[in-house]
């Protein structure tokens, strides 16, 4: 049998783990693996560089879960700081430009992955795109950012956008001592939070000492006679002076060589792939930030930009392009962070994106405490759930809390993955001690008044008949 | 209508869910409440028992959730210190003695509810009823062995059996300052969990600095010229000094008073129930540790002793006594504990109850940490799985680990509930972030090592045919 060709384009999470599984299964006689990576490092955690920023991670080494050596070592021919810049389907080849010398080749393949996760969002507003305005999204913008801040010329940070990654590097600059302003358009951050779990958000951030301007946009980036961006102006006027402007509006997908190749894209404007991962262009597959996911519950096509998820799509794509067979089943939209102590989770439909999908539905919150309420280091936490009106499917969940709070969220991810309903989920049999829970944990607290809520509803329904 | 009468035995988790969920749904004029309690105490946490003895609770009175004041101001007919002496089912009253004057009452029912709870084991053996040898399992025992503890006079504890309830009273007295040795029938402690995963307990248990004699079972105890416990001897011929022996053989169910009156048991030993925890005598219903469940995997009936079951299967009995109706749907054997700073819990079945069960089945454990890798704070935990051959099905879990490791067993728990296979776990969009786990949370690491082990099995199976 002749020896086949995969070609990935780009060496982090989806690329890498798709060449490591294709490896696993087929070794070099069988599978030449080539592999191009614009930047300097591979398979490193993205998610990690705004606790690299600030601090709490001491090396940009320690982000690197395997380097260039490590995969060589395995196998497959890596060439890094080397971009793809065209893909021609109809030849099956890429052309790639090295950055160091800027010289091209011409690469046949015989499979193509295409793994070039996203770009943060950057409005097309003025001096958006100015020098001294940062989006943080691989390892090299960390390292522009951390000689930035150490360069110590910066006081005043304004960051753009309260999402998770523009909180999480707030955050970060606020650690280390800077002045930190966040522009949000909403009235409260996250926008996948429903606003009553988003104040608690609001009030973390707030108590860390960093300015909030919420309900606003900003609107422009003024530039100061050095060409460098020196303030943030929002649609109410304002203007909020800034040595350093960082984008946490979040990403999208980085489809611009696959739409020049003329890989189709789905509605969600990211690389539509069915279950395998195969793209609708023969031969080619894509995984990670690029590509819409399908979610379980509201039955949209969506891009959903998290690790976690591109190492499962990758390690999909591989098998599959290892001769073996495996599906990605798709995403509920479970996300966590962190805001100073305060741990916030969610899972399944906001009541926004339930209504958006068509459902009727109730809803219930709880407070209760993340262990026993008389054992010590007892946390407050808040559960709250979302159900369809009469079957009392859980559609959705969000936690807010402090230590030992957010990670709760799994159980109800899991209940949602199995389309259980709220009154389903009250019978669980979950774990109790009292180092550990409340002898009914808040998940089944909530659980039980969410139940009670769509009893409620329905004896409502039959007097109003 | 005439007013029906809901007589209670036993005033703790059981029994007062099911009065008060029976009163949230009939009022005084249509339903009766008299419930009668031996202690002194109400609606307390037992479990939390061990935290008072060793000082992280501070006192009983955080132990209780509701007192009888609050009981009878929900229209509750609360006698306390009274003791239930006899039933008679067919004239359908319950004799009860005041543990103050002795005198007894015969009080007619319409329906009983039966919630006596559990009674530590004791070895029928020499010695183990002699004076200083305590069981712990309502108020009134940690109260006595407090009690016993402050005298000053006791510097050597010896616990028989290595349980949960042994091991928590065993770190509470080391606690204390005392010289504590845990004598156990097995190499490893707490029968529910695997060797391997015991092993971890064992070793959590010594690096605190307490004696364990494993391997070999309690044989006596010896009473001394005082008339007290002074030593435990074990089945080897060791002889251990005691001033205080508690025994953590864990509980039996308290059924004495129902068969007596003919209530029939199950194979188990506990009260029969069905569903909605009626037994099988006629208008007799129960709840709580003197019951018997269903496992969902095994499909056996089996007594499980947890203060989460007994709230839940009387607050099942209580609404169906008030009307309405509620099924309990069984158990799983999910379990959870805390060993100085080590972390476990189990779900579902051990290898030796899927064995039991005649179950075949492949099993994967690997070691993680519980936040990213580099994440400050990380810390190790190891997850074991126990998958079906052929199906994958999830059959059993087991974590050790330390902070922020054992609630994870909720999510498999709740795998095991809906009967994943351990490739639909691979699948489950958990939460992802740095500060919370790594971007293979340990559950999804651990299913995808079981998934392997299951297709390695196949695999094998068909070569060898």
């Amino acid at each position: 049998m002749a020896r086949t060709r995969l070609v990935v384009i780009g060496a982090d999470a989806a690329g890498m783990s798709a060449a490591s599984q294709a490896r696993k299964r087929l070794g070099p006689d069988e599978l030449e693996i080539v592999a191009f990576e614009r930047g300097r490092a591979t398979s490193y955690s993205a998610c990690g560089i705004p606790y690299w920023i600030g601090g709490a991670v001491a090396s940009e080494d320690q982000l690197i879960a395997r380097t260039p050596e490590q995969h060589r070592a395995a196998g497959i021919d890596l060439r890094m700081r080397t971009e793809v810049v065209g893909i021609d389907l109809g030849a099956r080849t890429v052309t790639a430009r090295s950055l160091e010398d800027g010289r091209e080749v011409v690469e046949p393949y015989d499979a193509l992955m295409y793994a070039t996760g996203s770009v943060p969002m950057r409005p097309q507003a003025e001096g958006f795109d100015a020098p001294g305005v940062y989006g943080v999204q691989v390892l090299d913008d960390g390292e522009d950012l951390i000689r930035e801040l150490d360069s110590g010329r910066v006081e005043r940070v304004v960051v753009v956008g309260g999402g998770y990654i523009g909180l999480e590097l707030a955050e970060a600059c606020q650690v280390r001592g800077l002045d930190v302003t966040v522009v949000n358009r909403s009235q409260t951050p996250i926008g996948t939070f429903d606003p009553d779990i988003g104040h608690f958000i609001a009030d973390a951030v707030k108590n860390m000492g960093i300015s909030l301007v919420f309900g606003h946009a900003a609107t422009r980036v003024e530039v100061g006679p050095d060409g460098r961006a020196c303030a943030v102006h929002t649609e109410d006027g304002q203007r909020l002076p800034a040595d350093l402007v960082i984008l946490g509006l979040g990403v999208r997908p980085n489809v611009a060589l696959a739409e020049a190749a003329g890989i189709p894209l789905g509605a969600s404007g990211g690389i539509a792939v069915d279950n395998r991962m195969r793209t609708q262009a023969d031969g080619v597959w894509a995984a990670g930030d690029c590509v819409e996911s399908w979610h379980r519950l509201s039955g949209q096509r969506m891009v959903v930009a998290l690790g976690t998820h591109a190492n499962k799509q990758g390690r999909v794509a591989g098998i599959n392009l290892g001769g073996g067979y495996a599906t990605f089943p798709g995403v509920i939209g479970t996300a966590v962070t962190k805001v100073c102590d305060l741990e916030v989770a969610r899972t399944g439909l906001s009541e926004q994106e339930a209504e958006t999908a068509g459902f009727c539905f109730v809803t219930a919150s709880v407070d209760s405490t993340t262990r026993a309420g008389y054992f010590p280091g007892a946390k407050p936490i808040r559960v709250k759930l979302i159900a369809e009106k009469r079957s009392g499917l859980l559609l959705g969940a969000q936690i807010a809390g402090r230590e030992g709070a957010a990670k709760r969220i799994d159980v109800l991810a899991t209940a949602i993955w199995n389309s259980m309903s709220v009154d389903e989920v009250l019978g669980l049999d979950l774990s109790y001690a009292p180092p550990f829970a409340p002898v009914w944990d808040p998940v089944l607290i909530a659980a039980r008044k969410a139940f009670e809520a769509v009893e409620a509803d329905v004896r409502a329904d039959a007097r109003a008949q």
